[in-house]
């Protein structure tokens, strides 16, 4: 993992009460973290470094931003201009404010506050080379959930769905624009059908697998919109060897040079 | 691989010129095959590990079968009572109508000489516990093929379509029934998104990686008739190990206790 520690250094002071200051490990970027409701993980560095392994330039849109690690980590990974991350919860758009102002991205990257749903009034349509993703991978299903918890928006469906945001990027990507994404493999029939479906034909895949001997747990996806049927299928992404320690491709994506 | 090896016994008065008698190394079970039109692949040998993991039972159809390899393996690795192969072309019918009287299961594998396009009259509606198939991967696209050329029917989608297959499959599968298929990674949009089309829910997929380093080459998928949504992935199937020695998995399904 990304080291997570505390810094102690004048950075701080930035920061409201709760909330931390993470080294990206990245060009020297940090960003805002609240332990209690903001937080990224693997799925973030994953994405970014699938996006970005494909030459990502232009403008670039990442839908559901939170804390704005997606845009923060492709500013470090590309040479993309322009990085507009859209977010509907004022706390989390926040954070990524004072994140992208810390690391004196500002020219670059733009937090907008506003919902998903709502991207084809706030965005021109086919504005934006590729879009980005790491959205809410659980489908509502009736339970009990409170729709003002922050990590219930992040990991359920409450405020979009898969369809709202294939919907959402469809609408403001421009043709032949790419799309990518991060998801679990259980929705892979609903996320090929609806990329497909929304003219986001899927043209790229890779699985991540904890160990080379168990089940994927996420899967990274690439979509061309309007794009010619036929999907390429990466070599697995396999994150430890079977003595528990980082793969190699593991500690390549998270830039380590000794242990993590 | 499977050992191809002209066997020298006395069973080789079955056999017509051109042909070979191959060891299946499974409960002494042979195959009869020509090298110069019919002769199955590791698909096969992928694929009835896979369908027969699982537990097969009941009343099961090969749609495709060629040369009889998917029944013969199947009626070795499951206690199934009634394997049925159907296959249009009558020389690979012929063939694994003799195979099958070699290895003496006449009782419990059958041969029907026919279109997959005509399933739904050869056989009953919802008559079948499982249905497996290793089809034509390669979609026509209007290059020079020769319709006569039995290799090219094997490998292209001549005389039958992924969706005469799974047309074919939803047609004469019991509600319930699973369907198992193996095929290459390029077409999975196209299989999801026909499965479920064709009420054959997606419910287990397989990914099969040559080594660890490399695109996967096949694919192997399970469906459910009339099944819910939601699928489940398996561990990656790596064929060989770093150093080009068949991995531990490959040694299993292949019942190797040596080298290969």
């Amino acid at each position: 993992m990304i080291e997570n520690s505390l810094l102690e250094n004048n950075n701080t002071s930035c920061l409201n009460p709760g909330e931390r200051l993470d080294d990206l490990m990245l060009k020297g970027y940090q960003i805002i973290q609240n332990p209690k409701s903001f937080c990224f993980g693997t799925d973030a560095v994953l994405l970014s470094d699938f996006a970005a392994s494909c030459g990502l330039k232009g403008r670039i849109l990442d839908l559901g931003t939170g804390t704005g690690i997606m845009p923060i980590l492709l500013a470090g990974k590309t040479e993309a201009p322009s990085l507009v991350g859209l977010e509907i919860q004022t706390e989390a758009a926040e954070m990524a404010e004072r994140s992208v102002k810390l690391n004196g991205l500002e020219d670059r990257v733009h937090i907008v506050r506003g919902d998903i749903r709502e991207s084809g009034r706030l965005f021109s349509q086919d504005s934006f080379d590729s879009i980005v993703s790491n959205p809410p991978y659980i489908p509502v299903s009736g339970g009990f959930l409170n729709p003002g918890d922050s990590k219930a928006i992040s990991r359920h469906e409450l405020l979009c769905t898969l369809e709202d945001i294939l919907k959402a990027a469809s609408s403001v990507l421009k043709v032949k624009g790419t799309f990518f994404m991060v998801h679990r493999p259980g929705r892979l029939t609903d996320i090929l059908i609806k990329m497909r479906q929304y003219h986001l034909e899927p043209k790229r895949l890779r699985m991540v697998y904890p160990t080379a001997d168990s089940e994927p747990v996420l899967i990274l996806i690439e979509g061309r919109k309007g794009g010619k049927a036929g999907l390429s299928t990466d070599a697995p992404l396999i994150l430890r060897n079977p003595d528990g320690s980082p793969s190699k491709e593991y500690r390549r994506i998270y830039g380590f040079q000794g242990n993590p």
